[in-house]
C-alpha cells in the first residue's frame, strides 16, 4: 500500500481500472510537498499558465501566480493524514482524485484534484479543497449563537438575526473593541446598548459579537490579532472596516442586520467592498448609549444589510421619525471628490450617474467653492486632525497603561494622535466649523452623490503603504459626511473587474428614513443598467 | 450568454478552448434541477453505478445509490445564483467544471465536477461542493466563542477548550437541555457547574455550549428541533447520543474536551461512534452541582476527548485524588454481554480480545451466573425502570405543563416512563441492588472488557425501528457499568466497514484515575494490532 507521512493510503480504484502511470506517486509527493510547504515544489507540482485553477470555501483563485502567492501568504496547510484516495482514470494523461483527508486537529476534509501529464510530468490544473468546517471564524466572530440573545418583543424585524459590532454593549458579555487585553479586563455589560435593544425590541435577535478594527480606529479590516474578516465576495482581498466583522457576518449570511459604527466611513466603506447596503445615520440621530466611543464629534451607529427593504425596516424601527425631513428631489455631484476614485471607479461612477440622470433622477453638478479641490483637502486634513484629538482623548490613557497591546498600524495612528496639541485640534474644529457651513449652505437639501469608495477592496496583500495611499483617498470622500453629520446611504450596484462597488448618497441631516427609502429607487435604476 | 434562473451565466474559457458541445447546456439543466429538487432528474445527471463520487463538508459519498439516498433525505438545495462557470475541456466527452454559486441568503459556493459524455448524454461522474461556511452549526453548538469563557486560572489545561454539553449550568447563560420551550423560559445561571469550574480553574476555556438529545434521554443524538449533529468521521451517519453536540464537536476539532453525562450510555456511545475517548466516571466520583438530572441514581459527569493523554489530564484535575483505587490486572470478558453486538462488531471485539491476551494482558472469561443472559436481560429491564421513573419524577411536571415541547420519540419514552408505578419501580430498584452485587461478587476489582456499543453508528436514515433496536441491544451492554455505578472509558481502535468502534473497559468503583492511566496502555496494542 502507498504511504504518506508514514501512513497508509488506501487507493479506491473503481471496477479495478488502475490509476495511470506514476499519478498516485504524484498526488503523494503533492501532499508531501503540502506537509512540509515546500512552496517551489508546491508550485511545479500546479501546472503552469493563466487557466490553472484552485477553489475552496474562501472563493476560485484562477492562474498559477495567482494560486502561488495565495500559498506564499497562508504561511502552511493544517497537518493531515490521508484516509482515503479513490482515483477516477480518464485517459493515460488525464485522471481526477478525491483524498479524503483527517487533520490531526480532528474532523475530515476533502480535496480533489484534476491531473495532467504535461511533457511527461503530472501536474494540477484545478483542485477543489475542503477543510472541516470551523467552531466559528474568529476573523468574523468573537461570540456566536443560535441565537445569542433572544428578542424582547415581536415587530417587524422578526426573523432577523444582528451581527452586533464589538463596540456595542451586549448584556451579560463583555465588550472587547478588537483589542484581546481590552477584553481581558472587561466585565459584562449590564445592559444591551440603547441601539441593540431598539432592534431586539422589533423581533430582531442577536446572532453574535462581531469583530472590528482595534478601537474601531481604521477602515481596512485588518485586525492583527484576529486575523482580517474574509471579504465574502471578493477572494483574497480584505472585507473593509473598521465594521469588518459585521459586514463580513452580513455578506456571507451570518447574519441579516449589521449593527455597527460610522465614524468616518466604517460602515460605508465594507458595504462598499462587499456588495452591502449601509447606512451612516444623521450624527445625534441613533443614541450611542453602550456605544465605546472613538471620536465622539462624528461617531454615528448605522446598519449593513443585504438588502435595501431590510435596511428601510432597520431604519423605521431604530430613528424617531418626529423631525423626520425629507431630502430634495435633485441629486448633485461634486467633481473634486470623485477625484480621488481609481480611474476603474472613476468609470463605473460616471454610468451611474448618466443611469439615475437618464431615469428620471436629474444629476446636477456642483459648482462651488466648498467643493473644491483644495475646500475637500482642507476638510479632510481638519476631519482627521479632530478625530485623532478625540480618538487619543478617550483611548489614551488605556493605551499608555497597556504598551503592545495593538496592533503596530493601529498603535503608529494612535502614536500620531497622541502628537496633537491642543491649539492644532482647536484650530481644526474651528476650520470644520466654517467647512460644515459653507457646504449646508452649497448642498441645502440636495443629495450629494459620490462613489462610496475610492477603490474596490484592495487584496489582502497590499502592503501598509498601498492600504495608507487607498485610506487617504476614500477618507477624503467619506469625510464630507463625517464633517457634516449628515446621513449617507451606500447602495450597492457598480462593479470594477468583478468586484463591488457602492454608490453613496448623503443626505440633509434628520432625512435617514426618506433616504433609505428613496434609495431604494436608485438602486432599482443602477441595477437594471 | 447562457442563462440559469433568469441570469445570465458568464462561462469562462482557457484560452479560448471552447466548452465541449452541449456540455454548458448539461451543467446549467443539471442547476435548473437541483434548485427544483427534481429528484429523478437530478439522479438521472450522475453517472449509474458504484464509482460515481459526491463530496462535501459532511464527507465523500460513493456510488449513484448512496448520493440519490442522500438527496432523497435532505430536501432540496439552497437556492442560488450561477456567478461564473469555469469549463476545462479534457476531450470531446469529459470536461471539468466549476460554479460559483451566489446563494440566495449570502455568501459564495462553488461547486466542481466531472463530467462525461455516455452514449450521447452528458453525465457527471464526481462532483465536489463547498457551501459557504456557517456562522456556527446549530446541530452541534447553540452558543460558541472564542472563547465564549475564559479560564479562571492557569494550569495543566492550558489551551484547552471545552464543549459544554447544554445540561451543565453555564454562568451566564440559560440552561436548554436540547428543547426550546424549556430555553427560552430559562434564566441565565448564577454560576457554572462545579465540574465546569474545576476545568477552568485548571486552565482551560469554554468554547461553547453544544447540543444534546432532549433531556439527555436517547442514545440516538437526533434531535428534532435542532438537527442531528453530524458524525464527523462516517459521512451519513448519526453522532450518537446524548452527548451528540460535545462528541461532535470533539471529533470535529472544535474543542478538545466534551464536558458531559453518561447515565446509560451517553459518553461511551457516541464515544464509539466517532473514534474517541469517552469516560463515565464513578457513581458520585464528580459533583452534579449544576447539573440538570435525569436519573440521580445513575447520572454521572465525564468527558470525551480525542486523545488519551487528554482525558487522563482532565481526569485527574477533576477528581479527587484521595481514596483512588488500582484496578487489578486481570481483564475479563462477559460472553452473554458481546451478544448484544452486531457480527461484525463482535469479530472486531474479539480480535481486539486477542490482541490484548497477545501483549500480556492476560484476558480472562466470565462464567458468572451474574453474567447469564437471563441475568443481563433482568438487569437491563430493572435499569431502564429505574432510569424512566426517576427521570418522569424529575421532568414528569414540566412535560405535562408543556405538550408538544419534546420531539416524537422522546415524547413517547417519557409517555411510557409516566406509566413505571411505584411498585414496579421499587421492584426494580431491590432487583437492581441484587444484581449490583451479584456483579460486584463476581468482578470484583478485574476490568471488565467489553464493545462500547452493539453496533458501529447507525446511519441516518435508519428508521425509529432500527434505531430502537440498536439502542436495546446497546444499553443491555451500557448498562452493567450504569447500574453498578463503575466506571468505564470507552477506547477507540476497532473498525468494521471503515466505521469506528470503542473497546469499553469498566473499572472498579473508584478507579477512573488509574483506569486512563492503564487504558494509555491498552490503546497502544489495540492501535498495533
Amino acid at each position: 500500500m502507498p504511504q504518506s507521512g508514514g501512513h497508509d493510503v488506501p487507493v479506491q480504484l473503481p471496477d479495478g481500472v488502475p490509476a495511470p502511470d506514476g499519478l498516485v506517486e504524484a498526488a503523494l509527493g503533492y501532499e508531501a510537498a503540502l506537509m512540509t510547504d515546500d512552496l517551489e515544489a508546491l508550485e511545479e507540482y500546479f501546472a503552469p499558465g493563466p487557466s490553472t485553477i484552485r477553489g475552496d470555501e474562501g472563493g476560485l483563485l484562477v492562474g498559477r501566480e495567482t494560486i502561488t502567492r495565495f500559498r506564499g501568504r497562508r504561511g502552511g496547510a493544517p497537518k493531515r493524514i490521508i484516509e482515503a484516495l479513490h482515483v477516477r482514470s480518464i485517459d493515460a494523461d488525464h485522471a481526477w482524485l478525491a483524498a479524503v483527508t483527517a487533520p490531526l486537529t480532528g474532523g475530515r476534509g476533502l480535496v480533489s484534484q484534476l491531473w495532467e501529464r504535461q511533457d511527461g510530468v503530472w501536474r494540477i490544473t484545478a483542485a477543489h479543497v475542503s477543510a472541516p468546517p470551523r467552531a466559528l471564524d474568529r476573523r468574523i466572530w468573537r461570540v456566536v449563537g443560535e441565537p445569542l440573545v433572544r428578542p424582547t418583543a415581536a415587530g417587524q424585524l422578526d426573523g432577523h438575526t444582528v451581527a452586533v459590532k464589538d463596540v456595542f454593549a451586549v448584556e451579560g458579555f463583555p465588550l472587547g473593541a478588537g483589542v484581546p487585553a481590552y477584553l481581558a479586563a472587561a466585565e459584562p455589560a449590564p445592559r444591551s446598548a440603547a441601539s441593540l435593544r431598539a432592534l431586539q425590541a422589533a423581533g430582531a435577535s442577536v446572532r453574535g459579537i462581531a469583530q472590528t478594527d482595534q478601537f474601531a480606529y481604521s477602515i481596512a479590516g485588518r485586525n492583527s490579532a484576529y486575523g482580517t474578516p474574509p471579504n465574502a465576495v471578493v477572494p483574497g482581498a480584505i472585507s473593509g472596516g473598521s465594521s469588518s466583522g459585521p459586514a463580513a457576518a452580513v455578506a456571507m449570511g451570518h447574519a441579516t442586520i449589521g449593527l455597527a459604527t460610522d465614524t468616518a466611513g466604517s460602515i460605508r466603506i465594507p458595504a462598499s467592498y462587499q456588495g452591502l447596503w449601509g447606512l451612516r445615520t444623521t450624527h445625534g440621530a441613533v443614541s450611542v448609549d453602550g456605544v465605546l466611543p472613538l471620536a465622539p464629534s462624528f461617531d454615528t451607529v448605522g446598519w449593513l444589510t443585504r438588502d435595501g427593504e431590510t435596511l428601510a425596516a432597520v431604519t423605521r424601527a431604530s430613528l424617531d421619525t418626529m423631525d423626520a425631513r425629507t431630502p430634495g428631489a435633485r441629486l448633485v455631484t461634486a467633481p473634486a471628490l470623485a477625484d480621488s476614485a481609481t480611474p476603474e471607479v472613476a468609470r463605473a461612477f460616471a454610468v451611474a450617474v448618466d443611469a439615475l440622470d437618464a431615469a428620471g433622477s436629474e444629476v446636477g453638478t456642483l459648482d462651488d467653492p466648498a467643493f473644491s479641490t483644495d475646500a475637500l483637502d482642507a476638510l479632510y486634513a481638519a476631519f482627521r486632525t479632530v478625530q485623532a484629538a478625540e480618538a487619543w482623548a478617550q483611548h489614551g490613557p488605556w493605551i499608555e497603561a497597556h504598551p503592545g497591546a495593538l496592533g503596530d498600524d493601529i498603535a503608529a495612528r494612535f502614536a500620531w494622535a497622541s502628537t496633537i496639541t491642543a491649539e492644532a485640534a482647536g484650530e481644526a474644529r474651528a476650520a470644520l466649523d466654517g467647512a460644515r457651513a459653507a457646504i449646508d449652505a452649497a448642498l441645502g437639501d440636495t443629495v450629494l452623490v459620490l462613489p462610496s469608495a475610492a477603490s474596490v477592496a484592495p487584496s489582502t496583500d497590499a502592503d501598509g503603504a498601498e492600504i495608507e495611499a487607498i485610506r487617504t483617498a476614500t477618507l477624503r470622500m467619506t469625510a464630507v459626511a463625517g464633517a457634516t453629520g449628515r446621513p449617507a446611504v451606500s447602495v450597492p450596484g457598480l462593479t470594477a473587474g468583478g468586484a463591488p462597488i457602492g454608490v453613496c448618497f448623503v443626505g440633509p441631516r434628520a432625512s435617514d428614513i426618506a433616504l433609505v427609502e428613496r434609495a431604494l429607487g436608485w438602486s432599482e435604476i443602477l441595477k437594471h443598467d
